[in-house]
């Protein structure tokens, strides 16, 4: 760069957000210099003023401004039904198909062995502690259809098998209007296995 | 989202950055909440300050932090060649050739009618200002080979050519190990015309 250190200051901050390489965080940079001055202010209060208003639900781990969160103090939630998803912004995808009136509950995390990611590091003690209390009828495990999320899933079943609650998956198969010529291998395989009776 | 005003707030900032949608905001905002403290902070800081440290160079219009810029202060560059780019980030890669030793102009732009981007929108006045003061023997137009990008170069040529000052352009061709066989029509054609004798 010809003479910049705010810039090249700007750049190596914007390296180390996730996805982004060199050249994003250049442009993004130049972007922000070049940008209307509150453009650039606003963008940079809500990055140093977020992390510190967010904290996690003591219910069910969602990153929230309140805690309970807004779903868990929700008394026309139903807290028998627990889903349980890896990381917060699933809880969006899930309300955005109004197909459940239950809590949830974010794991922050699947376990993946290769990365030195184990169960203990996940927030299933306090799935354990919902459970036991005897409240809860179903838990939805509703991680990714990966191979985490399927050990995930079946370590959820092991621990909560033993107390009594129905442990249940969501789902896997062909996608709504989606091709079964372009389907791949696994996908149409567990759609053909996990086929319901019409 | 389930419960963060917090959170939306930074999402929605993160996507007023180009090619940022709300996605890719939602994942880094979630990244930022939940990274290390000093992080978020450093980040959010750079965003804060770099505008107002970093200005344009009163010569060539380089942002930089000091003015004029390293470049047009280091005696040892030929202010007789001035190489002329579309933005600040074009000088690095110019530099990264080491085929270059003189002076830069920025123009903060390309000329897009279509957009309602005319000559007087560009740092153009302070590049007939330069020239005309006679140090300058030789304007090479780097702007990318592009609609826009040739006809700010044709612009230039007509600004500059009553000056008496050479203006020339830099090469349009395949790329050094292309393949003659993905080459496109257009870039193909243009090596083609652009022969050089052996």
């Amino acid at each position: 760069m010809a003479d910049a250190d705010a810039i090249t200051e700007l750049v190596n901050q914007l390296t180390r957000l996730p996805g982004v390489g060199e050249k994003t965080a250049t442009r993004l940079a130049f972007f922000l210099v070049e940008a209307p001055p509150d453009l650039s202010r606003a963008l940079g209060e809500a990055i140093l003023s977020a992390p510190g208003r967010i904290r996690r639900c003591r219910d069910c781990g969602t990153l929230t401004e309140r805690d309970p969160c807004r779903i868990c103090a929700n008394p026309s939630r139903d807290g028998g039904t627990v889903c349980v998803v890896e990381a917060t912004p699933d809880i969006a995808a899930v309300e955005r198909t109004a197909e459940f009136g239950g809590v949830y509950h974010v794991l922050h995390g699947l376990i993946r062995p290769l990365d030195g990611v184990g169960p203990d590091d996940l927030n299933l003690a306090s799935l354990l502690r919902r459970v036991s209390s005897g409240v809860v009828r179903e838990v939805i495990v509703a991680t990714n259809p990966s191979v985490e999320g399927e050990a995930t899933a079946m370590y959820i079943r092991g621990l909560l098998g033993p107390q009594g609650v129905r442990v249940s998956r969501i789902a896997s198969g062909l996608p709504v209007g989606g091709e079964l010529e372009y389907a791949d291998r696994a996908t149409l395989g567990r759609a053909i296995a996990a086929r319901v009776v019409l």
